[in-house]
């Protein structure tokens, strides 16, 4: 049995697309899974008597009385807020009572009380937010997406290893190609941490590292470097280039229907959108805590739940937490040797 | 009579697009301009000679015997190579020959040659590269583009003022609206730069600043501020989502063709791409040094050179060093009032 506990409060348009997105997934994964619906009983019950399709057997309500909002400040509400769905959701999982936690509430807050519950794995200094971006082919992952603001080198080469194990085992690539975001190829590019951090992750073992890269190697098929798997950069950069990026594909997207609205109805154009739909990659993980926990935007879509859902349960199956754990302790032992 | 320089030697493909840009160039330019070619003049007349259409009595060449790389270090280059067109160029505005210097060459030559030549206007710290983005409305100018990798808050202020004159001078807004670029708009977000930027600015008299601004507002018309003129940024920050932003265009075009490929051929779907192209624009302003610098794209098209040409004369016909020279002055005697 794989228990995914799902904080049915947190988006923007909760729990209607939160619901929904359950409704999807359990149509698509397997009978071992159990969603723990973590919100308002009453609020929960009557969503789901909107969605008749979904086997009840599957579910599970979690009360959780209280929601943190998404202007509230994540180290006061986490502390203030004990029975709200984040923090109820993610003592489950310390509790040994749920596999996975799936919350598209306030970011900081799930970021900090996952650090404080779960707590970090061995040698991670910093959970970071590990975001998908779409490409042509399989998706890059981005850390920090914008969690960390500012990180220092030491902190950059270990999101190099998180996002590694994270594409290994969710995407299946055997050797992940990492890349360092800077403003040049050449080795002295850069600000002070940049250069310090690509002088780290040369002499970093167990690392498939190619060096800097620039803004527009990030997307796959047009580097110089083939594919670029993880692409690690602080939260400030990642955050702005991940947003930026969505507000290319809603300008492509307005383009297309100032000048040529006829195409879009056609499915082949269709396919080009969605491919730059981010709805579809779901969630983010939250890497190097002890568990498993995906981020959703705050807007997300009932797909966007969906598939959120999915890469929680393909998490824990693959044993994410556990393959992270072996790669700091293989880290902090060859240290020391 | 417009007089202005062209480093015919410094881009990729030089100095065939260089000259076929300028053939562009003159079919739109007023009968008042003149073209000085600035580099070997055996390679120009061979290229002149491949352009009949070209009226030879509007163009000027101007003798440079060495190019500057875009692999050699900036300051050692143009100690070194005196004659190169770079230099020479330079060299001509500084000497009251010439009003305007358009290159697609080396950026950080470009940069260090016209500070040190053309020298920087009082009160100002730093110039800096504003880079025009397309939108699907007026382009949005994003300052620094690349050029300065770490900025202190009171430059990234100044940049503010810089990128306001430009917009006023070359885009015709009488208010030019400016954002400083960051990941969340409340005021306590950001890095320790941001933040004190974000609070210079908020004091600062004559410029219509609305705030923190995040990733997805740089492109107008999906913005809860409506069309955003200047973005302010690092040069770490500009450059990364400057480069990635051609990259997304790329990206665009092969999604087409893979799935799509007959619309292709469309003249509305055309302009859609038309829209994403960098070349339209031209050349990015190196702005704050006394008078007017133009740099191109090293991967410039024809049409991306012959726009520029027309930046450079728009310019100098709308009295932009001038204007920048009067907004610090005023800066200066405010600030000692």
């Amino acid at each position: 049995m794989i228990r995914i506990a799902l904080d049915v409060m947190g988006g923007d348009n909760a729990p209607a697309v939160e619901i929904e997105g359950v409704s999807r997934a359990l149509a698509e994964l397997g009978e071992d899974v159990l969603i723990q619906l973590v919100g308002l009983p009453s609020v929960i019950e009557a969503e789901l008597a909107r969605h008749p399709e979904l086997d009840r057997s599957r579910v599970e309500i979690v009360e959780a009385t209280e929601v943190i909002g998404q202007a509230d400040k994540p180290l006061v509400a986490i502390r203030r807020k004990q029975n709200s769905s984040i923090v109820l959701g993610l003592g489950l999982q310390k509790a040994g009572k749920s596999d996975a936690f799936v919350s598209s509430g306030n970011t900081g807050a799930i970021l900090a009380a996952s650090t404080l519950l779960l707590r970090l794995h061995s040698g991670v200094e910093r959970a970071t937010v590990a975001t998908p971006f779409p490409t042509a082919d399989r998706p890059v992952v981005v850390l920090d997406g914008g969690a960390n603001v500012d990180c220092s080198p030491r902190e950059l080469q270990s999101f190099a290893y998180l996002g590694s194990v994270y594409v290994r085992d969710i995407l299946r690539v055997a050797e992940p190609v990492v890349g360092l975001l800077n403003i040049g190829e050449e080795d002295e590019k850069g600000n002070a941490v940049t250069k310090e951090a690509h002088r780290l992750l040369q002499e970093s073992d167990g690392l498939n590292y190619i060096g800097n890269i620039e803004g527009n190697d990030m997307i796959a098929g047009h580097s110089k470097f083939g594919h670029v798997d993880v692409v690690v950069c602080d939260g400030f950069v990642g955050n702005i280039v991940l947003k930026f990026y969505e507000s290319v594909a809603r300008l492509v997207l307005r383009l297309v229907k100032d000048n040529a609205p006829d195409i879009l109805e056609r499915d082949d154009v269709q396919e080009v959108f969605r491919v730059l739909d981010y709805s579809q990659y779901g969630g983010a993980p939250l890497l190097g805590v002890k568990g498993v926990v995906i981020i959703c935007h705050g807007s997300s879509s009932a797909n966007a739940i969906k598939n959120a859902l999915r890469v929680a349960v393909q998490a824990v199956e693959a044993g994410l937490s556990d393959h992270i754990a072996a790669t700091f302790s293989a880290r902090e032992a060859a240290s020391q040797a």
